[in-house]
């Protein structure tokens, strides 16, 4: 039992924070550290079996930067704790996002290394940035990098979003849905998504409902008159009675009878599908279609794809919303350039490229056959390698938002299409590299990571 | 970009949810089908390697049904879709969840087809709710269930959440905060649910702090004059001689040195534990504690702690927060009772228990020694077996809350930790178990289901 409220909001997301970021942002303020910092956000390796990611999430960072700002609870409540000073926390209440942001667009493929963004401004509310911006980048391109592999088993048919019951939490399953519509599905059953992101809302039946009805067939004549389009769920008592359940249906009913699909939701989907065909097509029903469900992956539906199932669509849901392989990323955010000087640390294993950056990615070939050759991350200010297309892109300025920093979902979903076609073939399938695609330290940003490191050692040490 | 919020709160949650659920309210409602429904929220198995889990989320599933309605912006979408008549959208304004709940109450062991919940009301109100109930039950548990390992593992050593990161979305960070806070973790570094759930917060400082300063030794120094009982993170540049750097600081302070803890966050934990404590032992720093943190999990805290690392505490991120072995439960809310008839359905493998249940511990031994033996899932109306206690309390009624259902956060941590010393020994290790836990279904249960499902295979066939 709580009194308030549990749920966060563009009001209280300033508060959403590690306490570490604001006990750092008070010792800044304190010495007197309000030179520029940048900060670079980009993941270390690959889950296993990934060949690339799709970075999504920039839009609520970019959202969460524009209106960040601590109001009056947060301050109160900071206020009536040990560590922080009331002069401290009235500077906090005027403290904005004032800096600039310059970040891959929704919808690139992006490698190990790579900045996702990079965020330059007065150190404190870059800082204090951070575990939002994390957050939100890192639950977005998690979601949208597996539901991609999703959209490519599906080798063309839709792939429909019903993970809602099984994300993690409300947040995961709003931007979920949008992390998806960019990497490429054709709906998602979550209405709430489709009220605020305008992306295609799709569903059609529980078992619940059948069960409801003191037997099938009526629930499916009551189900159709109201939704003759609908798509009847034929497995809640025995499925291929169920079909034919759809058979009488369709009988019955003559030319009223428009059910588009039914939905398999259960049991061996390929020799279901394989069956469910064969009597809805001797029965005439050649137009009505298949589409099934119940625990698929990107694996499960490659395999069905691949067996020549007849399956016109498929339903995802818990391995595509929580990401069951690969939940979680290697990201990080940290800190890369202070007070005009290049910053990293030395930890192990942990290396950091230090200052403003740019990434290339390299194309080779001509027209249908044009691919991404390899990419090549760069000091920002250095010029593109030959045929290097700079992949980073000015969103922020100021703290408000460049055109760039202005896309619909559209376009990112387009983008998304467009840029994974560049990649070479190999990266597109769903099994594991042999080789991973070539991502290079230029020359120049190798040696002033060198220069920095030397800087460092001396001085940390 | 988009114009909407893409926060979800109390105004808009009745929207989040799956488009399948509107359409068949619609559906019940025009046939006039507005019988009192039962579903039951339950998992069907347990993740490979795990015991048991940890009910956690009914507060938030309470509030959601308490607080349920469409609001006016939710109306007009629907009324906007081809799918629903204005006079079920209208119907719909009106709407309220008026029904009971029963539940195992937070921090409750639960066990695969236990019901986490039974909800009986409305079906129309009853069926709308699925997808948040369940959202919110889903995550909540499989985070209290993830971090009670890792809080076994730690044995009695402090336990602090550092998950928001990435964590999935907000919500998640907040929810987790919480059910960490219910499965006994000592602190979470998020500071807004130290605002809204008044649990306690925590931090320490990032790599960033001290690679803002010129040099490690001044970065100590002015964090250690503004919070002299801090834990200051050594392993930014070279572990060891950070170590040697708060030796120094502890030198030139004196008696005014009180830095509370070192914190390791790279390389060989158990090592450089071992090391940094002799470092600061010979320098008469005995009191100062170690704190690890850097991609830990319950395994590798077990291990640290079955080696004898001086580590006092950890700090456990990522693998937690997305509960990277176990991140999605096969968790089902399904009708097993409609118009005082028990439902079920008869999918392979996913065979329902009808009508209203309760949940028998039975224990055995006295005192110290007593424990769990068993549990009986029986009708709701059944004897208790000896020895047995139930389980489920009645926590809402006519879309009230009963005391039963106002808990507050301590009290569930409370239970927690007196629930989870009732399991026998073998169910709190972190392998996984020759013989799981006994769940049994009564014999009354399982004559009920018999004849449900001979009418069912009669009516349905």
């Amino acid at each position: 039992m709580s009194d308030r409220s549990p749920w966060v909001t563009d009001e209280n997301a300033a508060l959403l924070t590690d306490l570490y970021q604001l006990t750092m942002v008070q010792a800044y303020w304190r010495e007197g550290l309000d030179g520029d910092a940048v900060f670079s956000l980009y993941y270390r390796t690959l889950p296993e079996g990934r060949s690339y990611l799709l970075a999504c999430g920039l839009e609520d960072a970019l959202r969460f930067l524009e209106t960040f700002r601590f109001g009056p609870d947060a301050l109160e409540f900071l206020a009536g704790r040990d560590e922080f000073s009331r002069e401290f926390v009235d500077w906090l209440g005027g403290l904005r996002f004032e800096g600039d942001v310059w970040a891959l667009p929704e919808g690139t493929p992006v490698f190990p290394g790579e900045p996702l963004l990079e965020v330059r401004g007065e150190i404190a509310a870059a800082q204090l940035a951070e575990t939002l911006v994390m957050n939100q980048v890192h639950l977005q391109t998690v979601l949208a990098s597996k539901a991609a592999r999703v959209v490519a088993a599906a080798a063309g048919r839709a792939v429909v979003d019903f993970g809602l019951r099984r994300m993690h939490g409300t947040d995961a399953g709003m931007k979920g849905a949008r992390a998806y519509h960019v990497a490429g599905l054709a709906g998602t059953s979550n209405v709430l998504a489709g009220r605020v992101y305008g992306v295609p809302i799709a569903g059609t039946m529980a078992h619940s409902y059948v069960q409801a009805h003191d037997d099938e067939q009526g629930a499916f004549r009551a189900f159709a008159e109201l939704y003759p389009e609908t798509v009847l769920l034929v497995d809640t008592y025995d499925t291929l009675e169920g079909v034919r359940n759809v058979v009488r249906l369709a009988r019955e009913l003559g030319d009223d009878f428009r059910v588009r699909a039914i939905r398999l939701d259960s049991g061996d989907l390929a020799e279901l599908a394989v069956r469910s065909r064969e009597i809805l097509d001797q029965a005439g029903l050649e137009r009505v279609e298949i589409f099934a469900s119940g625990g698929l992956d990107e694996h499960s539906v490659a395999a069905l794809v691949a067996k020549g199932a007849p399956i016109d669509g498929f339903g995802v849901g818990t391995a595509m919303g929580v990401s069951k392989d690969a939940p979680a990323l290697d990201i990080a955010y940290k800190l890369t350039a202070y007070a005009g000087k290049g910053r990293l640390k030395l930890s192990p294993g942990k290396k950091i490229l230090p200052g403003r950056k740019q990434v290339f990615r390299v194309e080779e070939g001509e027209g249908e056959a044009r691919r991404a050759a390899r990419d090549v991350i760069a000091r920002a200010d250095e010029e593109a390698p030959p045929g290097g297309r700079p992949l980073l892109a000015h969103v922020m300025a100021g703290g408000r938002r460049l055109p760039a920093g202005r896309v619909s979902l559209d376009q990112a979903r387009e983008r998304a299409r467009a840029e994974t076609a560049l990649l070479p073939e190999r990266l597109r399938g769903l099994e594991p590299l042999a080789e991973p695609y070539p991502v290079e330290v230029s020359a120049g940003l190798r040696a002033f990571q060198e220069e920095v490191a030397l800087r460092v050692e001396g001085e940390g040490g």
